[in-house]
């Protein structure tokens, strides 16, 4: 009997079975296309293996609000064969297991803070800079939720006063997202981000926004450590400059150890690499095998 | 026997005794001065009582961590008086009862939460712009915690193109704080906010800022009620100014009636008035009281 997660993504879904130490028996990758092409092939993934439950994180906007009559819905995204979409029911037909659901960046950060970089932390910070820029965290042991789930990436920031660039964001155009994210840079530079990867300027102006957002985020939610993952974050020239640059934000404002003298160990990289969240998301379906029990008590 | 309260303000301490309803018996103010002055009228104000439990709200920044040797300690504060005064263990040694802790506008969001205009809600915000700007909230029925307490009033905000004032905040210039508390406002227009109230260009601005903030606080913890309070927000014609700044900011991406239609009910003003922090200090001593309890059994 195995746990299946899914990592739903705009470019790929990511399927694995494994067990809740984060150790994967196997797993696929496959093309986000429609949902009809998509989704029967992630279900034919899964009938081959005998399932407890099932844990899914997935791209957003999503309804992650279990008393809603759309939960379990991806919601108002840009993907337009995916809007509307019923994750959940479609897999909740196919599997009649307990299924826990949330985006893929606050399972990022539960398999980061349960077996990542942030083990043994009750709260940390995931965000992932890549085709988008998305957040999620976990704050008191728990996944921060309010009235949904978090939309980090679309913060404001003040914008580089050499930098003309006018953004991406459909929403929003200069958000953190539409100024830092793969699209913006390549928009901006003329070539993608792995074409660039010797150019200083580049980096500095991206971890100039990154620095600016990760000051934000430290401000508010005062997490216990700070992974940052997804395409960006390969330039791994990027991290002193950011961690420097979160320092001389802050400028000495916080009077904490983890924010001056320790900052290399306190703004990380994921330390499940690329699993992340398809780890996640085999934490989430250990909860939602417990919380079932619980239901069943 | 009754709860007692502390509000301790920059430039006054709020002192009360009352019950967890948030009933207050009897309340008192004594001005800031250094905590040799402040501090014996302080507990000679609760000698007067037999009390069961204290909470304080504080301003900061506080060390708020139990198992911190300077735990209940202002620290690096500006007021240079106060500046790593153990708060806390001063009132202690003159009370041996249990005595709970936190910032200021993290014991008035617990009063908003249990007993104002967030009541029966899991989460909210509460901001005060006022002589700082400062900002509290509750995720998951708790106090938001991590590293340490929020700091959200220094959060970096896009400036307004047209505005010219460089920001008071002697840390980061035009942050939140710098750009939009009292004492900004005074500096950029040469009066006090009260004696601006029919000039429609101030409160423009004034919104303008506020909004940006709230849309970082909005993406990032997703509060189920955000409640604006401080001296700045009895100008009350920057609710409407805001509601609106926001909306537009957030151009529709969040597609979540609270912000959209119903926003004149989501950013609110508090519903406990000018009482959300000493209120919040009365649930704190019964939060307090129920520890030492549990300590107990």
């Amino acid at each position: 009997m195995y746990y299946g997660s899914i990592e739903a993504g705009g470019t790929k879904f990511v399927c694995a079975v494994g067990n809740d130490q984060g150790d994967i028996q196997e797993a696929i990758q496959i093309k986000t296309e429609a949902p009809e092409v998509t989704m029967p092939k992630v279900i034919n993934f899964f009938k081959q293996y005998s399932l407890k439950a099932m844990g899914i994180g997935s791209f957003g906007p999503v309804d992650i609000d279990k008393g809603s009559r759309t939960y379990g819905n991806i919601t108002s995204t840009p993907k337009l064969a995916w809007r509307d979409y019923p994750l959940v029911q479609t897999i909740q037909e196919a599997f009649p297991i307990p299924i826990e659901f949330n985006t893929d960046v606050n399972a990022a950060a539960l398999g980061e803070a349960t077996l990542g970089a942030a083990k043994g932390l009750d709260s940390c910070l995931y965000i992932t800079v890549g085709t988008g820029v998305g957040a999620g965290a976990v704050v008191h042991g728990e996944l921060l939720s309010g009235l949904s789930h978090p939309e980090m990436g679309h913060i404001l920031i003040p914008r580089h006063p050499k930098d003309t660039y006018e953004g991406k964001c459909p929403y929003h155009k200069g958000c953190l997202e539409g100024l830092a994210a793969g699209p913006a840079i390549e928009a901006r530079w003329g070539q993608k981000g792995v074409a660039l990867s010797d150019r200083k300027d580049v980096w500095e102006l991206e971890a100039f926004y990154i620095a600016e957002a990760l000051m934000q985020y430290i401000l508010i939610l005062s997490p216990r450590k700070i992974i940052l993952g997804g395409g960006v974050m390969k330039q791994k020239q990027l991290f002193p400059l950011i961690q420097d640059k979160v320092k001389a934000l802050l400028n000495g404002y916080l009077a904490l150890p983890e924010v001056t003298e320790a900052i290399e160990s306190y703004i990380v990289p994921p330390g499940l690499g690329d699993h992340a969240g398809i780890t996640g998301g085999l934490i989430l379906a250990k909860q939602a095998e417990r919380a079932s029990e619980k239901a069943n008590i």
